[in-house]
C-alpha cells in the first residue's frame, strides 16, 4: 500500500485544513464526508453551530499555509466581553491588551474557503460518503453512498470527522480503547439579533456579549451581515428556568423579559426561532489511544470539548499544525512513528483545554457578573503589564500565545491560588492600586520552585 | 404493541435468569444470542472466562426462583483466601465466619442449567442472532443471522448482552447518553492446575488461592473435576514482569520458577496453555441512562466491572431480583415506570461495587501479602463477633449480606479510616488483643453521626 495516499474523513474545518497541509507536503489527499456538497446543495445551517472565535492558535495555523489574509475579511474582532446585567446595564472586560482580540467567524463561508483552497492544491473531495466501518487489520473503509456501499483500501487514514466520529466508533470496538462521552446537563439553542432597520449592528459589534445569570446565560457574537448569532444555554430540566419548562410563547416571553430584556427588545423573531430551532446537547469526549494501525483521530473526533473557552476549532487547527511539524521532522515513510509521537505529546494538552473549557462555563455564566471578577482581571492585567514574562493571565496564555495548553493550565492554577489570596483581603477594592506587585511575583516564583 | 412480550438480548447467565423471572411473572419471553447454541455446537470455552464466585446476592436470587438446590452440586465452597508466598509458604485468611463461603462455579454447565430452566418455563431461545442495531422510536431490532438479516418489532427489550452490549452501542448513539469504557493496564490469561495422577485436587479445594506479587498475581479456583482454573494477571507492558516480555518458553519458565514456583510444579501444560490461550483485557463500563424508550440495560451491559471482588455475576443476578421486585410492586402495564425506578435506585449501588472491585485489585495482588493485613482482618473479625450489628467488615457486607452496595461502600470507608488509626499504633502486633473494642465502636458511631 502506498504511504503517500492519505484518506481524510470529514470535510469540515479541521479536515479541510489538514488536507491543505498534507497537499503542501506533496501527498495524495482524498477527503470523504457524509454530508452533501454545500456548494451544490446549500442546506439550512442555522440552529446547530455556535459561532466560532478564531484566536492565536488558529491564526498561526492558517498563516503557515498562507491563508491568514484570505480569512481576515470573514472575521470580526472582539476585544473583550460586554457583560449585560439584569437591568440593562453593561460593562466591558477586555480579553487582553488593547490590541488583542478574538475573531467571530461563522462556519459556512470559512469552511468553503478552506475546502476550495484544498481542492485548488489538488485534494479530491467526495461528499455523501458516510463511513460505516473501518477494518483496521486491512485498513479497509466501508462507506454508504446514495449509489450503495463502497469499499476503499486506505493505507493512511486521518479521522477529522467530529464529535460523533465514525472512525472513533470503529476504534471503540477494539480492545483496550479507553473512551468517555459525557454530556452536560445544559443544552443550547441558537437565536438571532438581526441588523437594525437602518442596516446597522444593534449592539457593539466588537465584543462578545454575555448575559450571565448564574445557572444559565445568553451570549451573542457578531456576523458580517450585521446580525448577531445568539446562543442560549439553559439546563435541560430540573431548575426554575430550563428548556423543559418553556413550552409556549408565554413561558418564553416571561423568561426573556425577566432575564434578558435588553436583548429581547432586539429579537423580533424570537418566538418563531425558539420553537423552530433544535435544542442541542453539549458533549465532552475523551479517548485514548488516538492511533490504531495507520489511522489517527484529530480535532473533535479525539477531543470534542464544550465551547466555553472558544478553543475547539483553534485546538483542532493546532493539531494540524503540530502534525505537520512532525511530518517535517520525521518524514512520511513511517506514519506509525509520526502518529505515535503526535498522540504521546498532544494528549496532555487536549486534556488540559477540555478541562479548562468545562471550568470556563462557570466563569462565563456566573463569575463575570461579580464586580470582584472585574477587579481580579484588572490586577492580573497590571501584573502582566509590569512583569510581562513572569505573569501572563491564563486567558492570555490560552488565547493569545503558543504556550502549550498543559503548561498554561499548570501555570494558571498556580496564579489562581495566589490571586485567591490577594482577593481575600476584605479591603481589596480600596487597596488594589497600592498592592505590592513585586511581592506577588515573588510568591508565584517561590510556589513554582517548590 | 403488546407490553407482555419481552425480548431479552443475551442468553448468558444474567439473560437466562432474567428469562426465568419474567416467565414466572406470566410474560412472553424470547431470548436472542449471537453465539451458537452450546448444546448443539459445543465450542471451546477455555481461556477466556474467569471462574466465578457465587455468594449471597447470587444465591438469594437463585433461591427466589427455586434453583438453589439445583445449582449447589455445581459449586465448591471456598472459606477463605489461601495466600502463597514466594518461598512456597502459605497462610489462610477466612472470608467471614467459619461457615461462610463463596462458591467456585464455572460458567458452562451453570449457564446451561439456567437456560434449560427458562426453556422449561416456556421461554424461547434463538441463537446465532447478532443484534446489529436497535431503533428506539420504533423499538425495532435488526439481527444478522446465518440466513441473512432479520427485523423484529420488540415492545419491551432487556439488554443482558454483556460488557460489549449491542443494545448499549445503539443507546450510545443517542443524544445525552453518558458513557465510559476504561481498560486496565493489566491483562489476564487462563491456565490450569490439573488433578493429580491419583485423581485428586493438587491443593486445598476449599480456598481461593492467591499468589500476590505486588504489581501482579496468580489466582486459582477449584473445579468439580478436581482441577483448578488459574488466572494470571500481569501488566500488558512497561514493567519487568509483563505479558509483552514473555515471548518464549525461557521467559515464561523464568517468571514462573521465580515467582510462582509451587504452582509451577503443578502445571504440566503451562507452556502450551500460555502460548495457546489468549491474553484478555479487563474493562470497567459506566453509563447512564440505562433506559431508552422501553429498553433497559442490566448486568455487565450497564455496569461491567473488573473481577476482583467476585461480584460481577452476583450483582447482575441481584439486578434481576430487584427488577422482579419492582414488577411485583408496579405491575407490567407501565414498563417505563418500572425501568425508570430501577435505574434511579440501582445506579448508586452499581457505581459503588464497580469502585470497590477496582480497589480490591490492589488488596488482592499486594496488601494480602502483608502480615499487618492479616492482623487487621483479625481485629475486624473480633469487632464483628463482639458487635455483630455495629461493625460488619466491608467484605462481609458485600459478600454475605443484603446491605446495598452503596451503603456498604460508605460504611466501609468509615470503618477503614478508624482501622487506619488503630493500625497506626507501632505496637499493634503486640497489643491487638488488649484493644478497647468498645472505644472503637464508639469512635465509629460518633463518626457516623457527624
Amino acid at each position: 500500500m502506498k504511504k503517500n495516499e492519505i484518506t481524510i474523513l470529514g470535510a469540515g474545518l479541521i479536515g479541510s485544513l489538514m488536507a491543505i497541509y498534507l497537499k503542501r507536503q506533496g501527498l495524495d489527499v482524498t477527503v470523504y464526508d457524509k454530508r452533501p456538497d454545500k456548494r451544490k446543495t446549500p442546506y439550512f445551517e442555522g440552529g446547530r453551530s455556535i459561532n466560532m472565535a478564531l484566536s492565536h492558535r488558529g491564526w498561526k495555523s492558517l498563516e503557515q499555509v498562507g491563508l491568514k489574509d484570505k480569512v481576515l475579511p470573514l472575521a470580526i474582532p472582539m476585544f473583550g466581553r460586554k457583560i449585560h446585567d439584569e437591568h440593562g446595564g453593561t460593562s466591558f472586560i477586555p480579553y487582553g491588551k488593547k490590541e488583542q482580540a478574538i475573531y467571530s467567524i461563522s462556519r459556512g463561508k470559512f469552511n468553503q474557503l478552506l475546502a476550495e483552497e484544498a481542492e485548488n492544491l489538488g485534494a479530491k473531495f467526495n461528499f455523501e460518503h458516510k463511513c460505516e466501518e473501518v477494518n483496521f487489520p486491512s485498513q479497509e473503509i466501508t462507506f454508504s453512498t446514495p449509489e450503495g456501499p463502497f469499499k476503499l483500501q486506505a493505507p493512511v487514514i486521518v479521522g477529522a470527522d467530529g464529535a460523533y466520529s465514525a472512525l472513533r466508533l470503529s476504534m471503540q470496538k477494539q480492545v483496550r480503547f479507553n473512551y468517555k462521552q459525557e454530556y452536560l446537563t445544559h443544552g443550547y439553542k441558537e437565536l438571532t439579533i438581526p441588523a437594525t432597520a437602518a442596516g446597522e449592528f444593534a449592539m457593539d459589534p466588537n465584543a462578545l456579549h454575555i448575559w450571565p445569570r448564574g445557572k444559565f446565560m445568553l451570549i451573542a457574537l457578531p456576523n458580517p451581515d450585521k446580525s448577531f448569532t445568539c446562543t442560549l444555554f439553559l439546563p435541560f430540566e430540573g431548575t426554575k428556568v430550563c428548556f423543559e419548562k418553556i413550552t409556549d410563547e408565554r413561558d418564553l416571553k416571561s423568561v426573556f423579559s425577566n432575564y434578558f430584556d435588553d436583548a429581547y427588545q432586539l429579537m423580533p423573531d424570537l418566538v418563531d426561532e425558539f420553537f423552530r430551532n433544535p435544542t442541542s446537547a453539549l458533549v465532552n469526549v475523551d479517548c485514548y489511544p488516538w492511533v490504531q494501525g495507520e489511522s489517527l483521530l484529530i480535532g473533535d473526533a479525539s477531543h470534542a470539548m464544550v465551547p466555553f473557552y472558544g478553543q475547539g476549532m483553534n485546538c483542532g487547527f493546532e493539531d494540524c499544525y503540530i502534525l505537520n511539524g512532525l511530518i517535517d521532522k520525521l518524514g512520511t515513510n513511517s506514519w506509525d512513528l509520526v502518529f505515535e509521537k503526535f498522540q504521546k505529546t498532544r494528549k496532555r494538552d487536549t486534556d488540559a483545554i477540555c478541562q479548562l473549557a468545562m471550568e470556563n462555563f462557570i466563569e462565563m455564566r456566573d463569575s463575570v457578573a461579580d464586580p470582584k471578577f472585574l477587579l481580579r482581571k484588572k490586577i492580573e492585567a497590571k501584573l502582566h503589564e509590569l512583569y510581562p514574562n513572569d505573569w501572563i493571565p491564563l486567558y492570555t496564555m490560552v488565547t493569545f500565545s503558543d504556550i502549550s495548553y498543559s503548561e498554561a493550565y499548570a501555570q494558571g492554577k498556580l496564579q489562581e491560588a495566589i490571586m485567591d489570596r490577594v482577593m481575600a483581603d476584605p479591603l481589596i477594592t480600596e487597596n488594589w492600586n497600592k498592592l505590592d506587585y513585586e511581592e506577588i511575583i515573588f510568591q508565584m516564583e517561590t510556589a513554582k520552585a517548590v
